[in-house]
């Protein structure tokens, strides 16, 4: 088992060649700073930070490739780096090495409108491929919520509100380009839509973490602009009467394009961070992509469905301003429950079941969290039968560390034993690796193994991540 | 390079113990008839048959197991069979071995209507599963015109007509069972809508052709019957407009749920063999799914579509006998074809482009097919940018078939050179092992080896499909 301390141990230090050989290649763009190493050694989990030895800042595929056959020819890990948005201890430097920083990577490389295809490296965020390509009246839907780049969304395998429709990285990435863990260059994938030609390395990269290569270019699809839009927010006397309105609004086959849960405390949160006063009721929050009339239809069978549910005050967002201050709000909820207990730090967590068993999986949860006193909230991209929990727990105190701990392995337990994953949408990281085998069962996770060792025999790529001790029987 | 003669040269002889420990587990589920090793010697391609050593029946995963580890510790090779509908020699026993019917294998395991998910064994044909659910309102989408059986398509990443709307396999397969090449029985993914948790073992198995392991239970994703369907068919003066059409038709978002060309070959090969009186021109055929109005709203479209690019004759088929009378005659176009030249065998192939390109690439393959006089036809799933090309050759006229593969070939490097693939959802087989280095480029093929061979260190499964010469740097 490596756990933090056992793989500390396992951190070599930095051989000064092979600083001296990094700083050949990108003279200034390799630092050894404490600040840089800080900043690149964390992400938005409730983990310490853990830092790398030095962090360089890659412009091209051709750098990755050198900066990786640098530290494989020393044995040294690597970590790939885009924004340090990920939730799970996804980037932190757990055996020291070298952290290389996509960011500088971040030009648009070719958007082909006619096809709906965008090839980008793997720094541009997705606001800014947004913005560079609004002009062709198409759109990239996938949105985790921070402007993470291409790169990272893909290697977590990142959604979002609007995957219920658009679907996630896994359905629309369509070629990477990538530097394996002895530093060659290869091409996956087409700007064909289909494909049969041989194994998908593309779907094997995508979700992998940084553990089976490092992500350099990404192609992507991108969707017309909706001809109508809207958007519509109700609140619900409790959490099962807005969950079981999703329950069927999926099952009816309502196209949404997005529809979000979000729980009293959450709805509190929001209200007080963003000014807003929404009812302090369970709420949900629908958006609508199609025609003029289709939008109208989809609208009409939700509001429906959430009038049989006891909704109180369906009310539609027509305008875009108002829209675009609900999603804002929605966006903000982590940062705005993190106010509701000041200096705390958040666990944050998700699952995802199939969508009958949605309203049970929320529900036991919410219990389990007042039953032990969390400060929670709970928000979810319901329509996939995703939700994530927030619970703010004081880092400096092991017993509430631990409690929300438990909450967080019985919720996993849960969703697994409905047929669910342990993880819709954050990644394994450091915190769900425990879970995996859970899930998968031994002989899954072994098959996992053989991946990671076949595909990084010196285990230098992000190691510590997704799998316990690789090497363990190498 | 790993040619039939040459592997042929590798074929060893039946081991008898091996023939005896099969017989002790399978009883009279094993033969070494030839009347039936000759039928499971043989796929849709125009590959002469070979042979396997013996067939063996499963029922069961455990079955499949114990199969698996007999055949492993004899190194003898195995190949699994669905319905034997392949096309590019899929299944053809290059060096003799154990080929494992799974047709036995034929229950549906479980339907989750309330999640719109079904789980079945590998054997179930997608006819079955629809008989079998066709009462709970919904349907499996995903025809590639053979009454294929799930656990094949799944290997294969088939698709068909439908894909357009509703995806491959590749987005629809959820989870599998599947038996490693050691005869470990592993399960890949849930029944949840997403998940990030861990490396994507369902999409390694899904179009791994057999080479990987052997796909025993697959869970799909399930959709509403839609409301309302309509279908339509219209002709065009040329190949260009009705091409074009198509490209308009994706490039506006329309969201149709087929759209099927066939050229003038086709379609006067379809009038004689299912006695339709089509006009003798090029052709597409539609289908519309959605709500009453929706439907309405795409075909007023595509109606307005081709209208203006000459479309003779948009016809409604709103009856659905009518529709049904289209769309079996689209799917016996294969057959249909075939009586073009009497005597003559099929050399089938496919490829898809970025939708751009399809016009251009279609086009040019029928001048080349029609300066070389070949007696073919193109039809095509073309909403994708995917299209089929049938060349009717005597098989026993070498320089017949040498043209035809020529075409073939120039096919191929057309679609690459347009950013697309050597084959959208015929697979590799033995027909497009060539063609996949020219696509993926030397690098990706060499991380496609080590994935064989840490999946199949002795190269018993399936040997000599996909991958030319796995064995060779071992």
């Amino acid at each position: 088992m490596n756990h933090p301390a056992q793989l500390a141990a396992l951190k070599k230090p930095l051989p000064p060649e092979l600083l001296a050989a990094l700083q050949a290649v990108f003279a200034d763009r390799v630092t050894t700073s404490l600040a840089m190493r800080e900043h690149h050694g964390r992400d938005e989990s409730s983990y310490d930070p853990m830092l790398p030895d030095a962090v360089v800042f890659a412009q091209t595929t051709e750098e990755v490739a050198e900066a990786v056959k640098l530290c494989s020819s020393f044995d040294i890990p690597m970590i790939p780096y885009g924004t340090g948005t990920s939730l799970e201890g996804h980037i932190l430097a757990l055996r020291g090495g070298i952290t290389i920083d996509l960011s500088q990577m971040s030009k648009v490389l070719a958007v082909h409108a006619e096809d709906q295809t965008a090839t980008v490296q793997a720094g541009v965020t997705r606001k800014q491929l947004n913005q560079e390509i609004k002009d062709t009246g198409l759109f990239f839907p996938i949105d985790p919520g921070a402007d993470a780049s291409l790169g990272g969304m893909a290697a977590t395998r990142a959604s979002g509100t609007n995957a219920v429709r658009y679907g996630t990285m896994r359905e629309n990435v369509m070629a990477l380009t990538v530097v394996t863990a002895d530093g060659r260059i290869i091409k996956t994938g087409t700007r064909a839509r289909k494909s049969s030609a041989g194994y998908d390395l593309t779907r094997i990269f995508v979700g992998s973490e940084g553990t089976l290569g490092i992500i350099t270019e990404v192609t992507v699809r991108l969707y017309p602009q909706p001809e109508a839009v809207s958007a519509a927010v109700c609140s619900f006397p409790n959490t099962a009467a807005a969950v079981n309105t999703v329950i069927q609004t999926i099952q009816m086959g309502v196209p949404v394009a997005r529809v979000e849960f979000l729980d009293e405390n959450a709805v509190r949160s929001i209200n007080r961070h963003d000014k807003l006063n929404l009812p302090e009721k369970p709420l949900l929050l629908f958006e609508f992509h199609g025609s003029e009339h289709g939008v109208q239809e989809q609208a009409q069978v939700v509001q429906e469905l959430a009038g049989e549910h006891d909704a109180i005050g369906f009310e539609w967002a027509t305008r875009p301003e108002d829209r675009s201050r609900l999603w804002t709000a929605r966006h903000n909820a982590y940062f705005a429950m993190l106010q509701m207990r000041p200096g705390a730090r958040a666990i944050s967590t998700d699952c995802c079941v199939p969508i009958s068993r949605l309203a049970e999986c929320i529900l036991d949860t919410q219990a389990d969290c007042e039953k032990n006193d969390m400060i929670h909230g709970i928000v979810g991209h319901v329509g996939d039968g995703n939700f994530h929990v927030l619970m703010m727990v004081d880092p400096h105190d092991p017993a509430d560390v631990a409690k929300a701990e438990g909450v967080n392995a019985r919720m996993v337990a849960r969703a697994i034993s409905m047929d669910g994953t342990c993880t819709g949408e954050h990644g394994v990281g450091m915190h769900k690796m425990d879970f995996l085998v859970q899930e998968h069962g031994v002989e899954a996770i072994e098959q996992m193994r053989i991946l990671k060792r076949a595909f990084d025999p010196k285990n230098i790529m992000n190691p510590g991540k997704i799998l316990h001790s690789v090497q363990e029987t190498i």
